[in-house]
C-alpha cells in the first residue's frame, strides 16, 4: 500500500520486554502496553504522536509474535490505522529492526522519510516538538541521519548523551556520543551544557540509512533486506523471514550506524520527556500528584503519606504515614519499596524468575488478552480452575478440543454461539452449556455487545497447552 | 450437664470486636478467631490452655449471635467439647458477661470454681503457669476473688496495672488498681517494681463472685441472673434473655467488682504474655522471626528488609529494602505503615467505616464461614457474582429460595445432593445444576469428603438478604 512520498512514515518499535515496572510490567504485557500515565498505554500515546495526517502516513509497528494481537487491538481501540505490523521472528536489537523497517518503507520510494520512535517513552507535545520534527525532516532530505537530543534536566546516569555544541532548532553536527556516564561525569556534562540525552528517536530517508548501514554494518543490512524480501504476509501481519533475520548481529542502531557515520546530525528537543524507566520516573511524570506529593492510581487511602507512588489495580491499598515509598498492588502481587530506590526492581524480578514458585508472576498477568477478547483467572484449586472470558462482538475463538479437561460455560452477559461437535446453539444470558472432554467446540459472539461468561474447567491437567486447534481465523497453532 | 465440683469451669470471653489488626480483623471475624501466631486461632489456643481434664471441666464460652457458629466450628476442629455456648443478646461489657457465666456455673454447685479467660491473648504456657492457676484456685476456695498479674517487661501504656507488693507464687492482697498510665508513670512503676499488668484473667468461686457483685453492682447481678433464669436453649446454644440482659449496665468487671471488693487478691504470672493489641505486638510474638528480624506469614520475598512484619493471605508480597514496616495483604485490601506506629490502625478503620465505598472492608472478609461450611466471593460484575462454596461432609444448607436471582452450580469436588422444588438429585464432580429464580432449593453434602462447587449467580439484585429460608437446621431466619 504505497503512501504519499511527502509524508513521513513512522516506525514504532514495540518489541521490548521491560521488567523494571514489575509487578505491572511482565513478559506477556510489558511497559509499552500499560496505561501508566493517563488512560492510554505508552504505545497508544506514541501512535497519537504520529497521528497528524498532514505530516505522517500510517505507521509501521515492529513487534514480535507475542505482542501482535495487543498491538492490533490497542491501535484499533483508539481508531488508528496502521500500515504494517512487522513481526520479528527473533529479537535482534534496534539495528536490525530499523533496517528491516527502512527496507520495507523503501518499497514505497527510496527517498521515503522514516521517523523511528520507541513506544515506551513519555513526551509532552507542544508546537516546539513538531517544529523539531520538521527541522529533522528537512535535514533528512539533505541526506542527514538525524537523532533527537533531549535537553537534560538532571544528571541522569541511565541514558547515553550526545555532545552537540550549537544545537538549536535546526539540525547540527554531532561532536561525539557518550556512553551512560557515572554520576560525576553526568554532573559536569550538565554544568558545561552542549550535552543532550539520546532519545532513541531518529529521522532519515530510507535510502540514506540503508546506504550507511550497508557501509558500516553490512551484516545488518543484508540480513534485514533478505528478511523483508522473503517476508510472508499472515492475516494482517507481515512476518520477517526467520532464517534471514536470525543472521543479523544483535547490536543497537547507535553502535552499528549513528556513532560511526559522518552523516549524523542532531535536533534539540526542549519538551518534558521521560523513559519511565522505573517507578520513580512514573511518579515524576504523574500528572495528578496531590498536594502531599503523592501519585495515585486506583483505590487508595493515604493518611499522612507523602512523596509516594501508590498504584492499585484492584484492592484497596492503605499507606499510613510513610514518605518516599512505592506501593504497587497488581491483581496477584504486591511490591513495596523506597520510591527513590526503584531502580533495583530488575534484581527482584531476576530473583523471582529463578524460583519456579514465582516465575509465572514475571511472565503473565491474571488477565490475558487474545485477538478475540481475553480472560481473567479468578480461582483455582485441585483439578479445577475458574475463568471469566470476554469475547468482543463479532469475534470467535478457534475450533478446538481438550484432551484432559471438561468445561462448563455460564453466560453472564451478552449472547454466545456455541459449536459442540455437529451442533450449533445459541446460549443466552443466565444459560449454561457443558463441553465434555474431547468434544470439538467453538465459542463465538454473534451479538452487538461484549459477551462475558464464567468458565469452570475440571480435569487432571488444566494447562493452556492442552488446546488442540482444528481451525483458527487468527492463524494460531 | 453437671460437672465435677473439683474441676474448674473455664469461662472464655469471645464476644469482642477488635479492629486494630485490620485488614485481617473485621467485624465478622475479629482478632480472637484469627490464626495470628501459629496455626491455631487465639480462641483455639485459649481452649487448649484449659484442656487439662484433671484441672478443668468443659468450658463455657460467652459470645454473641454473629460468632456462635465460628465458636462451635473452631472448638470442633481441635476436638474440644464445650459445656455451653452462652449468647449475649446485646454487648454489656465484662461485668454482665462474667456474672451471667457465674450464675450459670453456680447451677452445678454454688462453690464451683470459675476461671475467666479473655480469648484474644497470647500466653506461653509452662509449669509456672499451672502452678499459678492452682495457687489461685486455693485462694478462691478460701473466698478470694483472684486476678492474675503479669510481670511487666516494658513500660506499656496500654494496660491497667495492679499494685501488689510481696506478690509471689501464692495469692497476695492487692494494694490498688492503676488505670492505664502515661509513659512517665509507666516507667517509674516499672523501676519501682510491685506493679503488674492486669491480665483480664480471674479465678473465683461462683458464689463468692455473685455475692460481691450483688453487694457492689447489684444491677449487674440482677440482670445477669434474670437473663440466665429466662435463657432459652437453641440447637446447642444457650441464648440469654434479651429483656433482662439489656438491663445490665455497660461496665467492666474491674470497675464493677474487683477495684471495690476487699476480697480481691492477685497471683503473679511470670510467663511471656501479649494482648496482641496491634501489629507490632504480633511482630514481637512472632515465633519465626528470621535473622533479619522479620516476622513472615504467607508468600513473601524481602530482600534487604529488616525488623518488619509481612503477612500475606494470598498474593506474593515483595518488600524491598525497608526497615520497620508492617505490610498486611488480605484477600481484598493491603495495609502498609510503620510497624512501630501500628497503634493508629484503629483510626484508619474508623475512616474506612465512614465511607460507603470502603465500609464493607471493615465488616466482612471475602471468605465467610457458615455452620455448614462457607464461601469465598471470587468475582463480581454487573448483574452477576461468582462464589466458591464449600460444604462439610454430612452438612446441609437451609431450604431456601431467592426472589431476584438464578444460580448455576458446578461441582468441582465431592458430591452434592440438590433439592429443587419436589425433586432430589445427586450431582457429582464435573456435573452442574441450574436453580431458576423462585425455585425452592437446598444443597447438602451426603458424602465423606468436602464438597466444593462454583456458584454463578445472575440477576438484578444479589444481596445476601435475598434468601428466604423455609427450613433451617441451624435455626437461622
Amino acid at each position: 500500500m504505497p503512501s504519499d512520498i511527502n509524508l513521513i512514515t513512522p516506525v514504532v518499535l514495540a518489541g521490548g520486554k521491560g521488567t523494571r515496572l514489575w509487578p505491572l510490567s511482565r513478559n506477556s504485557r510489558p511497559k509499552q502496553f500499560l496505561p501508566l500515565v493517563g488512560e492510554l498505554s505508552l504505545f497508544q500515546q506514541t501512535l497519537q504522536r504520529v497521528a497528524d495526517r498532514s505530516l505522517y502516513g500510517p505507521a509501521v509497528v515492529v513487534t514480535n509474535e507475542d505482542y501482535r494481537f495487543m498491538v492490533a487491538e490497542q491501535a484499533e481501540r483508539i481508531g488508528v490505522d496502521l500500515q504494517t505490523i512487522l513481526l520479528e521472528p527473533v529479537a535482534r536489537n534496534t539495528a536490525a529492526a530499523i533496517a528491516a523497517a527502512a527496507s520495507l518503507t523503501a518499497q514505497n520510494g527510496p527517498a521515503q522519510l522514516v521517523h523511528v520512535l520507541p513506544s515506551d517513552h513519555q513526551i509532552d507535545l507542544d508546537d516546539s516538538y513538531f517544529e523539531a520534527v520538521r527541522s529533522a525532516a528537512e535535514a533528512a532530505h539533505d541526506g542527514r541521519l538525524v537523532t533527537f537530543g533531549i535537553t537534560p534536566t538532571e544528571p541522569a546516569t541511565g541514558f547515553g548523551y550526545i555532545d552537540a555544541p550549537d544545537a538549536g532548532k535546526s539540525a547540527v553536527a554531532i561532536k561525539r556520543f557518550v556512553e551512560k556516564p557515572d554520576r560525576d561525569t553526568a554532573i559536569s556534562m550538565l554544568e558545561r551544557g552542549d550535552y543532550y540525552w539520546n532519545s532513541g528517536m531518529f529521522l532519515f530517508q530510507a535510502d540514506t540509512f540503508l546506504e550507511e548501514c550497508g557501509k558500516l554494518a553490512p551484516d545488518v543490512r543484508q540480513a534485514a533486506e533478505a528478511a523483508v524480501a522473503a517476508a510472508t504476509p499472515d492475516l494482517g501481519f507481515l512476518r520477517l523471514d526467520a532464517d534471514s533475520f536470525s543472521e543479523a548481529p544483535d547490536i543497537s542502531v547507535d553502535y552499528a550506524v549513528f556513532e560511526k557515520t559522518d552523516r549524523a546530525a542532531m535536533v534539540r528537543l526542549d519538551v518534558p520527556w521521560s523513559d519511565l524507566g522505573a517507578w520513580d520516573a512514573v511518579w515524576k511524570e504523574g500528572r495528578r500528584r496531590d498536594s502531599d506529593g503523592n501519585s495515585i492510581h486506583g483505590r487508595t487511602y493515604l493518611p499522612g503519606t507523602k512523596n509516594s507512588l501508590v498504584h492499585s489495580e484492584r484492592d484497596l491499598v492503605v499507606v499510613n504515614g510513610l514518605d518516599d515509598v512505592a506501593v504497587i498492588a497488581s491483581e496477584d502481587a504486591v511490591y513495596v519499596g523506597r520510591l527513590s530506590q526503584t531502580q533495583n526492581v530488575g534484581d527482584v524480578v531476576k530473583h523471582l524468575k529463578q524460583d519456579p514458585a514465582t516465575e509465572a508472576l514475571t511472565q503473565s498477568h491474571r488477565t490475558s488478552y487474545r485477538p478475540w477478547g481475553g480472560y481473567t483467572l479468578i480461582d483455582m484449586g485441585e483439578r479445577f480452575q475458574v475463568k471469566r472470558l470476554f469475547v468482543k462482538p463479532g469475534k470467535r475463538l478457534s475450533l478446538q478440543k481438550h484432551h484432559h479437561r471438561s468445561e462448563h460455560w455460564v453466560v453472564v452477559r451478552g449472547t454466545a454461539e456455541v459449536t459442540i461437535d455437529e451442533e450449533i446453539k445459541i446460549v443466552a444470558e443466565n444459560e449454561s452449556v457443558y463441553l465434555p472432554r474431547g468434544a470439538v467446540h467453538r465459542l463465538a459472539n454473534p451479538g452487538k455487545i461484549l459477551l462475558e461468561l464464567i468458565e469452570v474447567q475440571t480435569g487432571p491437567y488444566l494447562g493452556e497447552d492442552d488446546i488442540i486447534r482444528i481451525e483458527d481465523e487468527f492463524g494460531r497453532d
